[in-house]
């Protein structure tokens, strides 16, 4: 008897049987890492809309073709175009010095001559809400929060505010534009752009972020003026510009089910990236993390008894834009789906399933969670909105899961020029690879049903 | 009895207490980190000739007098400015995107519109200087040469020759420009400049050098070609300008001897800076360095016997020229020059002292030389050159010495936006300050003689 139906024979369930098949298999496969390799090397950047964009949908498509996936469609998906341009900050006294910036998606461009006023710097967005309007009013504002490392980066959503409504709140205090010390953990000079937002009861100014070294660095100034009423002086120039309206798609690849056609499992990744990077961690490797897993599922085991449905989506860095289409435009089969997932936070290693199941049935796959276990994986909460992308899905009663990974350096690259493969370890996405195509297999062999979500 | 005469009766020779005395106060002081603050937040990039090298003038003078050295002077320096303006690089096919490229220092520019040419790629210089001409005439050179991490930095030499020689080898074999694989360490998407060579014999090309990011990624392309017959065509744009001749000038500062005002020990690093980082550890730390451990032994030891000069050269970068000027300005004396010395490989902790000192008398600061154990600095060979801009001083008979530094991270950062105060631990840029700080105590209070230099 073979090596495969041994490790079957150990297994409490087929389901498990099958899941234990494609992580011996997977654990000799490079294929994720060589899928954003591919990406990265013959795409590279692609902000929605872009030229770039439209490259990596054709990838996209022919790529889930060469795999042989059954079916490889696309939906089309109505996407703004951000036109990112020239961009150039300077403290033009009392140190005259060159900053590195760069524009946050979505702003609006300064007048072409630029944009001359003194900095006045703020540790929080809090304190700039806070402040006396006449200390504000046509200046720029710099606010300079510092952002901790951490293992699941939950120190992103204390500081991204800053980014996404730092210019309508400095707007609000009457300031001519601002700029935020990047939303990152690293000690370097890039900038960390990512998307922002206007009020269209505000007045828009333009919004970039410099980096966390230029950062310091300015912040050094102030504490190396002669006196506080001398002034620092900044010059800023961005010449970002909307360019329009165009169509992304979400690209879409299935192996259809042989018994059960209709009962979806849906694993995700985004396809678009920023514009500076060329979306190595961000989110290349969620791309070749799911598709790997489904073909390398399909190849171990066969045809899988439900479908395994790949979704690359459109646009999600500039607000979920594909994601939200795929629902109006599923609406009616978004009930088919048993659980549905999306990895997009780099390629650190998977140390936990969270989950979002119905209750009374969450701990049936026990015999799943435990062979998960010899990954490196424990089980964690119930409680998962899932990743970005699915987590509007929990709201129609669809299922999510989050594998949740090791983001320590995540943030030191995100959204940077410095996006790129070679922060990839290959041992470090193989287990992800191997880790999604377990749960894949052993999810679309059995006839474990998660569902519905319950309601958050 | 108070501390100091305790340490000081604990040596082996009044120099040696002297030694010992400042080793405690430095080991207090935060002074060099101050001064490579300073440098970097008010004053910046400064490469010569540039306004800020002239702004790094006059912030050395002002430094050093506030700091209280007896004598501040500086002696002009002809330099050639180098001005880099703007730089890009793009794969036009088949797989379109960005590089970051930097233009060599001293690098022509492209014409206006740019070159647009395939590119052929070599690992090294040998092999394009083997290549048959054919395959390169009318091209663009790519020369993709790894740089191995190292603590003391001995691959710098190996692959800086293809950034100093890259041009005319390539200008030989009928190239139209050349861009190197950056000559660094890091794995990210700074590109690193550094001074390159024409030969007037020689057709001139420009010259830039992409970051390794990229240089991974553009060799990738090679790989993923569909055929070898598909060419990898690149354009590059670089409007790098000659901005004719500066006045720099070498900062010299001095605490007189009180016994032998004409023996003089010589400590330095070099003041200016490439142009797109900070020039933190390249070479602030250096300046930071010397010129405190020479105020450190001023306060801790009062008039020192013999002078100690400081001296912050103009123009390493570019040549050593501010160094070839101090010898041709000061022939006749050098002879009173006691020992030299430069610090001028950032701010890793010292791990050995080499010297360059007369056979008969080296090993006579015994008590200094295990002294400088208990900082972790081990005597080395008696055959180094010193620091670059004091490299040519031997020839003249002047003794040297170098404190090797660890060098691991350093050529991370050498000649990148990257060169940033954030760079500078400041544990380790105190325990560069202690050890110059007790050898230039030592040296400058004792009858210690190391003159003449062996011939090399
Ligand atoms: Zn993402
Ligand atoms: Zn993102
Ligand atoms: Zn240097
Ligand atoms: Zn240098």
């Amino acid at each position: 008897e073979d090596k495969a139906s041994e490790i079957a024979s150990t297994a409490n369930t087929p389901a498990l049987a099958y899941a234990l098949k494609v992580k011996e298999s997977s654990q000799k496969s490079a294929l994720s890492y060589d899928i954003v390799k591919s990406l990265t090397v013959e795409v590279g950047p692609r902000i929605p809309g872009s030229q770039g964009d439209k490259r990596a949908v054709a990838w996209a498509e022919a790529k889930l073709n060469d795999l042989g996936f059954d079916k490889v469609y696309k939906e089309p998906v109505r996407v703004r175009n951000w036109e990112r341009g020239f961009a150039d900050a300077k403290v033009v006294s009392p140190f005259p010095q060159e900053l590195i910036i760069s524009a946050l998606g979505g702003s609006i461009a300064t007048p072409e001559s630029g944009i001359e006023a003194k900095v006045v710097m703020f540790d929080s967005l809090e304190s700039l809400i806070a402040a006396d309007k006449a200390t504000v009013q046509g200046n720029i504002v710099f606010l300079n929060t510092k952002m901790q490392r951490d293992k699941a980066g939950r120190f992103y959503g204390k500081v991204v505010p800053n980014r996404v409504s730092g210019a309508v709140e400095a707007a609000k205090q009457g300031a001519q534009a601002v700029i935020i010390r990047s939303v990152g953990t690293d000690n370097s000079r890039f900038a960390h752009t990512g998307v922002m937002r206007y009020d269209d009861t505000v007045e828009k100014i333009p919004a970039g972020a410099i980096s966390t070294a230029d950062a310091d660095n300015l912040a050094a100034m102030f504490a190396s003026q002669q006196s506080s009423a001398e002034d620092i002086i900044l010059n800023i120039n961005m010449q970002a510009k909307d360019a329009g309206w165009q169509t992304s798609y979400n690209v879409i690849g299935e192996f259809t089910g042989s018994e059960k056609p209709d009962e979806v499992i849906l694993i995700s990744a985004h396809l678009d990236s920023w514009d500076e990077g060329t979306g190595a961690l961000d989110d290349g490797a969620g791309v070749g993390i799911v598709t790997a897993a489904a073909k390398l599922v399909k190849d171990a085991v066969g045809q899988p008894k439900r479908t395994i449905r790949v979704i690359l989506y459109a646009a999600e860095e500039i607000g979920l834009v594909g994601a939200y289409q795929y629902v109006r435009s599923n609406r009616d089969t978004l009930k088919n789906i048993i659980f549905a997932a999306e990895s997009d936070f780099g390629a650190g290693q998977i140390y936990q399933l969270d989950t979002r199941f119905a209750e009374d049935v969450r701990n049936n796959p026990a015999d799943l969670y435990a062979a998960l276990q010899s990954m490196g994986v424990e089980l964690g909460n119930n409680t998962t909105s899932g990743g970005p992308d699915v987590s509007m899905l929990p709201n129609y009663g669809v299922p999510v899961i989050a594998l949740k990974q090791d983001g320590t350096y995540y943030f030191d690259y995100h959204h940077t020029p410095n996006d790129t493969l070679d922060k990839i370890k290959p041992e470090d996405i193989q287990q992800n690879q191997t880790v999604w195509a377990m749960i894949t297999a052993y999810m679309a062999m059995s006839d474990f049903d998660p569902r519905p979500a319950p309601k958050g």
